[in-house]
């Protein structure tokens, strides 16, 4: 049996695939960093960065993962003892309850079944029976189920109260329209390895005038990510940045500007429509209740092991989709359109979906889910 | 209307994708050519040619394209006067002709229609009829049609006449089977923007012990292409040879010797005649003759604009087919298999031929295609 060439199609939801121009930004010589010259090029990243969060606050550069912003967002906000709100429906709404947590504080849960999504109305009557809510937690576009809570009418029902809305956007950003300060959102964290078309290394934050108040009040013990020092120190760093991966942050952002985050956001929403289209296409089941641009999640169908067709895919295809986490592993597939991904990375997921689940015993019509697509493009004249 | 994510899809007969281990390779800090330190990596990749080539004899790298080793082939073995004869059922035939008249050489010419190949029967008896004649010039894969020309039977032909046999196998080396000394070919030349999965930069020649002696007796006037010089030199370079496309040259030798070059042969026929079903689902017809394993051509459905259409592709899309050439602009579509392509590139490929069809008024099933290639990947089991 003769082996084919196998390419790397990235379809998780981060890291996303990187253009190449933005890997060879990354591959210039490295400057120091407490230079004009090293500035210049970090302030293009940190403008360009409130461009993308819709912000006239600053946004600033973390050397971290995601989950180190969302650390950031409870440390420097929530002290022992403190009341707080945390929506979870999925893994990344647990890591806010479980940061929540190491530092000391018992969050009032909003626990929804993963897949699911938080009414406002919801957390409109956790901050009545709790007016003294230091802050209410929640996730743009949970990762784990593909699920986007709305977070725009959360922010309203959160706006006149004492409480600070703090979303982790880190898939959702890019993908899924937010807009820091048309909707009053006060702490905003994303991570680069997604929309920003990057390799994970940076994460970003953003605070507002009312988060700030809270974090002067705050006496929580941390020190790396005191946002405090940061705000000293902006546009410059705190500590050493990561220099190469700033240079590919300000190429990221000067792309994005480019292209204007009003086609972001609809160029996903295509990719996902299509997705959508296809995988129902092909009979199978959507998992999230509330789909948004990120990713697709399907039920793996019955009788199929939804492990072993990933990791056939990943490995024997080149093809890599994520799976459930947690009590979902096995049975669900999510597929991202998230990032540098063209409207041809939807078809080779799908093409790949389509003889993969075959393989496995499922009956698919070949091509049917690629029809789907291509009919969801034609339809858009993209 | 959103714009989307444009990718680069160059599924054109050369160049072809070069994998990024390929490009990094290039990157590296280029040194002195007249080192031991050099001189051992081009020995790598002199090895892995001639590995390649299926040969025992040297074969020389010439910075040039591959119109450059085959001008080596002429210069080196034909003076004015002398009988060559030259197959033409193409652009590239035509360029064995050009290069003939250009050294004052008026060859005898078997003019086949493009997209026709060459009967063994017709080259014994034009030696039959010339028994002086010095060299037979034909092609192994004929790039501006797809048709595979019968080197092997033509070569068993001109083996036991004074005559050589020079092979173009520019396309053809490394998709189509080519044995050099099992078939008793006297000069191969090839390029390595295709199956060697290069940059252009570098064409490679080999010359067996037959030829040599046509070409010590030659007279011709030539210097930068003359192969004794190459021949004294061996391994080591005349002039200042590219000496980050020869590491490029040795990674990709390596890469073909990991996989052995029986498989990159056989999975080259599996895209070959993935495409070929594919394009005959979608209700189109194959140009070649005998189709071959380099790219597959097929006819513009009467009322379609091919020059539109591929146009539409390469800017709109990011796929990059080759139209036709001379008088068959606008008439034929070449889809390329060839060199770095993984099954996914055959459908995209394929899925955007479907889609632009369709929207230039071609009444194409969506999805038709790809089902056939899909079939095809799964019956041979890759």
């Amino acid at each position: 049996m003769a082996k084919m060439i196998r390419k790397n199609y990235l379809l998780a939801p981060g890291p996303t695939p990187v253009p190449i121009d933005l890997l060879l930004e990354g591959a210039k010589d490295t400057i120091h960093h407490r230079t004009p010259q090293y500035l210049e090029i970090q302030k293009i990243a940190l403008d360009g960065a409130k461009y993308i969060f819709r912000t006239e606050n600053p946004v600033f550069i973390l050397s971290s993962s995601g989950t180190g912003a969302m650390e950031a967002a409870v440390a420097n906000t929530l002290t022992p003892g403190d009341k707080a709100i945390v929506v979870v429906a999925g893994k990344f709404g647990e890591r806010w309850m479980e940061i929540c947590k190491a530092y000391g504080i018992e969050p009032i849960v909003v626990d929804l079944e993963w897949g699911d999504y938080v009414k406002p109305e919801t957390i409109k009557e956790l901050l009545e029976k709790n007016p003294d809510t230091k802050a209410v937690f929640t996730t743009l576009s949970e990762t784990s189920t593909g699920t986007v809570h709305p977070v725009k009418e959360i922010a309203e029902v959160v706006k006149d109260t004492n409480a600070i809305i703090v979303v982790d956007a880190i898939s959702g950003m890019l993908a899924q329209p937010l807009e820091m300060d048309n909707w009053n959102l006060d702490i905003v964290v994303t991570g680069v390895q997604k929309g920003f078309m990057m390799p994970p290394g940076i994460a970003l934050i953003s605070v507002s005038e009312k988060a700030w108040k809270v974090i002067e009040e705050n006496k929580n013990h941390h020190y790396y990510f005191d946002l405090k020092a940061y705000k000293k120190k902006y546009p410059d760093s705190p500590y050493t940045p990561p220099v190469n991966l700033v240079y590919q942050l300000a190429k990221s952002v000067q792309m994005i500007e480019d292209e204007s985050i009003e086609n972001v956001w609809e160029r996903h929403k295509i990719m996902a429509d299509a997705t959508r289209a296809a995988v129902q296409a092909m009979g199978l089941e959507l998992f999230a209740k509330r789909p948004g641009n990120v990713l697709t999640s399907i039920k793996v169908p019955d009788g199929v092991d939804g492990g072993k067709i990933l990791k056939y895919l990943r490995d024997e295809e080149g093809v890599t989709f994520a799976g459930g986490q947690a009590h979902l592993k096995g049975k669900i597939i999510r597929i991202a359109h998230l990032g540098y991904m063209s409207k041809y990375d939807v078809i080779v997921g799908i093409s790949a979906l389509e003889m993969a689940l075959k393989k496995f015993g499922f009956n698919v019509d070949l091509g049917s889910g690629v029809k789907a697509a291509q009919e969801v493009f034609m339809k858009e004249g993209v």
